[in-house]
This record gives C-alpha cells, sequence and structure tokens, in this order.
C-alpha cells in the first residue's frame, strides 16, 4: 500500500505492506487524517522525543532505524471487522492506541503498525467509536486535536469566574479556545503573532484577540480580571493594599523554550498555567517567580476515552465548530509539502491527509 | 537598642535607635526569634531577591543599602498596646505583616521596621494573636515556620488515599512532614543526606526515611504507593498493561537548582509537586517529563492568616511537637555565629535568639 513514511528524518512517500490485524483488531481503510503539530516537531526531534518518553513512562517507544508511518488523528472505514459488533464500511474514529502483548503502541508512533498517512491501519476493536450518522467523516478526523483541547481545559480545573488567557492559536490553542467556549467557559483572551492565526481564534470563538508584538497579553488580561462580571473595578486587597483580579488560568500552547518562563513572569499571583504544547527541548525557569506568585503549573497530554468519546459527540452536534480548521487537504504524495508549508503560520491551521 | 543587622552582606551585631510604633502598631519586646533558612538565604543572594520579588509582585522591597533587621518567626511580649485589646505584659505572635501607608511591610524583611534579632519591634495590633495560656514563648515562636508546613499541605491538596513524598528534612521538611501527620496524611516517606535530619525526621513522625546516597526515594514512594492499605500489590491499567500508583504527593524541601528537575525524573506519572523550599538561582526542567507524566507543580509561599491561628493552635494543645525543632539558643551577640552554624546540616534544625 502507499504510504508516506518517516525514514532517515524526512518524510518520503513510498509503498509498504499493507498492515495484518491481530487478535481483536480490525483491519481500516484511512478516510482523513490531520497532520498534527506534534508530527512536525517528531520529524525535527525524533531521538529526544522518543529518550524523554523512555526517561518518563512516556508511550513513544519507536525504533527509528526502522520506517514510521505517522498520523494519529483519523477517521477510517472498517474493511475486516473483528466481531459482529462492527460490519465492513462503518466508518470509525478511536484513540490511537492499541495494546499488544500486553503492552499499549500508539497509532502513528510506533514501528510496528502505520498510522494515518497511510492507505490502511490496524485499529483495536473495543477502542472503536462510531462516526455519528451523517458527520463528514473529514469533521470526525478532527475529534483527537479536540479532545487535547477538552482535555486541557478539564485538567486546569477552571470555573466560568476566572479568566482564561490561550497564548498561541495554532491547532491546539485553537481547540482549547473552543473547548474553552463549548464548556460555558470565558470571555476568552488569546495571542497569537499570526494574523491569520488571530483571525481564526476570533472566528472560533476567542473574545479578545491579541497581537503580543503590539500589545501585552498580560496587560488585557489584568484589565479584564481586574473587573467583576458588571464591568466594575475589583476593590484592593484590605490586608496588603494589593490590586485584587479574579483567579488567571493560562493556556501555554506554543511548546518551544522560553515560552513556560514568560507566562510565569507575565502572570497574575495565584494564577494557573497549563502546558499543552509540546516542548520538547530542555526549558529555564525562574523558581522565586513561582514562589513569590504561588503559580502553579499542570503540564497535560492527550485525554480520556471519556474526553475523545464527549468530543466526537459534541462535533457531531455542532457544539464544535472544527470546519474553520481545516486550511488544506492533500493525498499521500502531498504528505512531504504539506508538512513544510505547516511550517508557515500564515497558510494553514490544519491539513487533512486524504489517501484515498 | 542592640540588634542583629544584616549591614554590606555580613551579619553585625550594633546599637540602633528603638523603633517608633505608628496608628494601630504596639511597641513590643522580643522573647524569642527563630532563624530561618530564607534568612540565611537572603544574607547570600540578598539582591536577587529584591529584584524577584519586584519582578513578580512580591513583598520582599527592601533598600539593601540600609541596614535591614532581620527575623520574622517570633514571640514577644506588648510594652505599649494600641487599644484597650491588649495590655502591657500580653504574650503575642503575628504573621509578619504591617500595613503602613496602605504598603504592607514584611517584618524581618524591611529597612524601615526591625525584625525579631533586635531587642524591641512594632507590630500591627489587629493583626496579633495572644500565645495561649501557658504556652512558652519559644514554642510558641515557631508557629511561623510551623504555618508554613501547614499552608504547603493545604496547598497540596492530599487526601489520606495518596501518598506524601518529603525531600529534605530541614526545618521547612521537618514543618511539612509534622503538619502532614497531624493532618492525618501518611503513611510519610521522608529523605535526607544527613543522618542528623533524618534521625529528626523519625522523631517527629516521618514512617519511612531514606537517605538517598544509599537508596532512591521515588523506589521506596513506590513501593509503598503500589500497594493498597493491606499491602496488596495494586493490579495493572488493563488499558495499557501499565503499573499502577496510588497518587503521589512530592514535597520539595531543599530549594537549590536541579531539585525541581530532579524530583519530575523521579516521580511517578500523574503526580503533584509542591515547591516549598525557596530556590533564588534560575534553574532547568526538561518540559517534556513533566507532559509525558502529567505532573503538576505548585509553587507555594506563606501562609493565610488562618492557617497561622490553626498552627499556634495546634502548637498550644499538643497536635505538634515543635521541642525537638529548636536546637540551640542564642542572644543578640550569638546571631552572627549561628548564621555560620546552620550552615551545617548536622549541627542544627532552628536556633532561637533570645534578645533579652
Amino acid at each position: 500500500m502507499r504510504a508516506a513514511v518517516m525514514r532517515d528524518r524526512r518524510i518520503v512517500v513510498d509503498e509498504i505492506p499493507a498492515p495484518v490485524p491481530g487478535p481483536g483488531e480490525v483491519l481500516v481503510r484511512t478516510l482523513a487524517c490531520g497532520i498534527c503539530g506534534s508530527d512536525l516537531h517528531t520529524l525535527k526531534h525524533a531521538h529526544a522525543l522518543v529518550e524523554g518518553s523512555r526517561n518518563s513512562g512516556g508511550s513513544f517507544e519507536m525504533d527509528l532505524s526502522r520506517d514510521i508511518v505517522m498520523g494519529h488523528e483519523f477517521c477510517a472505514e472498517i474493511l475486516t471487522p473483528a466481531s459482529s459488533r462492527f460490519r465492513a464500511g462503518d466508518r470509525v474514529v478511536s484513540v490511537p492506541l492499541l495494546l499488544r502483548d500486553g503492552r499499549a503502541l500508539t497509532v502513528g508512533y510506533s514501528d510496528l503498525v502505520p498510522g494515518g498517512y497511510a492507505e490502511q491501519m490496524v485499529l483495536q476493536e473495543d477502542l472503536l467509536i462510531p462516526v455519528p450518522n451523517g458527520l463528514a467523516s473529514d469533521l470526525a478526523a478532527l475529534t483527537e486535536p479536540m479532545a487535547v483541547g477538552r482535555h486541557a481545559v478539564v485538567m486546569s480545573r477552571i470555573t466560568p469566574a476566572e479568566v482564561p488567557l490561550v497564548i498561541g492559536c495554532g491547532p491546539v490553542g485553537l481547540a482549547v479556545i473552543q473547548s474553552l467556549k463549548a464548556l460555558g467557559m470565558g470571555p476568552v483572551i488569546a495571542a497569537d503573532f499570526s494574523p491569520a492565526r488571530r483571525a481564526k481564534a476570533e472566528l472560533l470563538g476567542a473574545d479578545i484577540v491579541i497581537d503580543p508584538a503590539t500589545e501585552s497579553p498580560y496587560a488585557s488580561w489584568a484589565d479584564l480580571a481586574g473587573r467583576d462580571a458588571s464591568g466594575a473595578e475589583l476593590p484592593p486587597n484590605p490586608l496588603t493594599g494589593r490590586k485584587l483580579y479574579r483567579n488567571g488560568v493560562y493556556f501555554e500552547c506554543v511548546g518551544v523554550p522560553g515560552v513556560i518562563g514568560a507566562m510565569m513572569q507575565g502572570a497574575e499571583r495565584g494564577s494557573r498555567i497549563v502546558v499543552v504544547g509540546v516542548c520538547m527541548e530542555s526549558d529555564v525557569i525562574e523558581p522565586l517567580v513561582g514562589i513569590n506568585k504561588e503559580l502553579n503549573l499542570q503540564f497535560v497530554l492527550g485525554y480520556t476515552g471519556e474526553e475523545f468519546a464527549e468530543t466526537l459527540q459534541d462535533i457531531s452536534e455542532g457544539k464544535l465548530d472544527v470546519e474553520p480548521m481545516i486550511t488544506g487537504k492533500v493525498d499521500i504524495a502531498g504528505v512531504p509539502r504539506a508538512f513544510e508549508d505547516l511550517a508557515d503560520p500564515e497558510k494553514h491551521a490544519k491539513i487533512l491527509v486524504k489517501p484515498a
């Protein structure tokens, strides 16, 4: 079958053997698969990723000397069901996991099974969720990245009384913005240097959109969070004389060194910072800043099975408007070029690979 | 009056003017004042502390070109009350705060008022708490450092189902250990390279005490947290095949660069790390380790007024056994030497300054 393969730190298009389903696994035809920023990171930092994962009990176990077919944001059609629960032709999504020989493989980050940048995959039948009737496969493929946003919001423990600020409006930031709105949070402040990304953020529900090159997102946050719901300025703390703010919940959706430290500097005391962006390099922080402000840092990864299913449901009911996330569609031959194009934030949010 | 003064990065004993109480302030005689590790840090890193505080809305505002009398862990006797609420001779403790001209001063970290390494101080009357009848002043002076431990435990949101690990058994670590036990948490695992500190930790309630030079505290934690209350091994996660553990809550009570990163490496996935130690230098972390394990970092500082009052109450009722914390007592002339002695973890936990 045809696939876009990570080989020697490049993406190449080649013919590879079709996968063979093991017990409890189904063979599927890939209908649509989003290209994730983590795949771009992985192409650049694969060795660091695998080593970091190994050191920390993560699930990115890959033999990088072998072909890897990435792609973990997919919608697929069943070719050979494993049980009577499904029929050939059923459309499904799934968390990208496969339990083989008591060991979890991540579909899209494994040298043992291909991910969604290939014509066919094998998936674990008991993890499959049918695509609700009528939902387009392209939109269903957005379940995975949108579930990342929902998980980040859940892990943040944000309440409607708190004021969220989203730093970075790439696909992860956009998923966080939409999840915040879908879960009844806000007003949402969002910041990105890219005009195209700011426009997307606004379209997808951000209430205040900031260009950090001309305006401080933290000042905007303080202006909003220093007032109550009616817009009246909050009184100072009677004990310390210090200006009071509503609680801050800041989402790091950039994933490059320095951003966590800058957010700690910018955050108001008592805030929570949720690290959603995946920074694969060492980073420097000033603990004293965290201490003086009693900051909380919550690192997050992935989602639960329930969050994944709820996200699909919300997409199918129109509570999450994922159509504007999709800015390009390519076939397998177009994957290497798509990886290059995604480096430019003005061009794209999400590119879908359509292997058929 | 006589005082031990921080001047030109040294502690010197000198005569300085007695402080004059402003409106709502009382003049007190210092009965006992503990020397805090933060004072040792401050002597070494005062400029970084003041600058870091300024950058982060902290309350360490000091003009370092002027004399500073440190000391914020005190018990005192009222000389001139400000209202009928107190009488001369009443013994009190207080959070080390003074609100002057709408601005909060930290008693012990200010060039405007002296701290407890002096014969007299001024304190804000409405913050004073009477020492419960019969409690020795030396023990009441431990309220402040013990409140730091209580606050860290409260901020950790630990429940009895979770397994705490305390890294560092200096005064801060010992306060955390005692607070965990007083609040019904545990079993408590504690680790320190110093035999004397390990002995103190055991005396003050740690259930398992580890020498990190010969044994991994994280392995001990995993051995305990991998079992249920009856000691039976927990079954693996059925989805991933991964070994399961009870939740981990790790307390960083060291405060030097590298410890946060090492704890992130050692911590089990889903753990919370509470940063209680005050590291005044930049530090390096690996965000990917935090992400892969979905770690939570809670930086903490100080305590609330309620936590302070509850701590005094617990000390007076014997729920917190603070006597063994005190390993030395000096007069004002002995303060410079006490600062040097405290550098050796084998010699001391808490030295009290007795100005009288």
